[in-house]
């Protein structure tokens, strides 16, 4: 075991392992995340119960140290450049169930259930209204790919829950 | 609709479409997808029948539209910089049945189910020998969290069906 138990200066009670070796990073049992250049690694939401996949996080150490600890997902917002906990503004948070981690240790997946929005509507994680951000379906057609939606409708008005924040989508 | 119907450089029949306007990219029927700086968006795939999350790779603008038009998964290996069939080595392919897009268009999840490797063994995903590149669970401990099996036998037997091919793990 190389991970330290000192006291960083965060505050944390505990340090994520040093790469040192590819089987220690593929087949061992310690923590040894690899976030790419921006600070980040990318992070699967998906729904504990209906294994539905919600959305596609990124998160970087801190967010992935206070997931950890806390058990309420913590990301890091790319559009905002600040640690994001979800549902600070939306009441919608995401309890964490299980916390899996892949082969190169790049990638974390959340198995979650869901806290309703505060102001009101059914449980769900993407910011335009509907359950999972993956509500289209990418469809052939004649002139090239379509999309189809596959979620009929919102489960909440974001107009309503995310009042006067900025929306993330960026062109 | 602004998509081309043109045949493009690469002779492909379709193009994807400018991104315009937030309405259209959240809400519209137009693929337009975001690739980073790198030229690259995240692809999440999952077994259509289990849910399962298999794992995540990367794809350019050239492995989508060969997903799309093919109906087996493509990625844009970053180790080895090249676009990598999935299976092309190993026999274990993906064939697609649903692409789903993401809010924003900068991410897509892959519903797939698997062909066995060629040289033996059972359907899997992942170059280390298990079934999902996620074989692994964080789990807290007195010195800090640590990983637990979630997968205990492979699928198959990595130096024969990888034999001669580099790790694409990275430190």
């Amino acid at each position: 075991m190389n991970t330290e138990t000192t006291t960083d200066k965060a505050g944390a009670s505990w340090q994520f392992a040093i790469r040192k070796s590819i089987e220690q990073v593929e087949e061992g049992i310690e923590l040894a995340p690899k976030f790419a250049e921006n600070g980040t690694l990318p992070c699967v939401t998906q729904h504990a119960e209906s294994g539905e996949i919600l959305m596609l996080g990124y998160m970087n150490e801190e967010a992935l140290r206070l997931t950890i600890d806390n058990g309420f997902a913590h990301y890091w917002s790319r559009s905002r450049q600040k640690l994001w906990i979800k549902g600070e503004t939306s009441g919608m948070k995401q309890i964490v169930h299980q916390i899996l981690v892949d082969d190169d240790q790049d990638c974390v997946i959340l198995k979650v259930t869901l806290t309703p929005p505060s102001a009101g509507g059914s449980e769900a994680s993407c910011h335009v209204g509907y359950k999972s951000c993956f509500y289209r379906e990418i469809k052939p057609s004649e002139n090239g790919p379509r999309l189809s939606f596959t979620e009929s409708e919102k489960a909440f008005n974001p107009d309503v829950v995310y009042q006067g924040t900025e929306n993330p989508t960026k062109l």
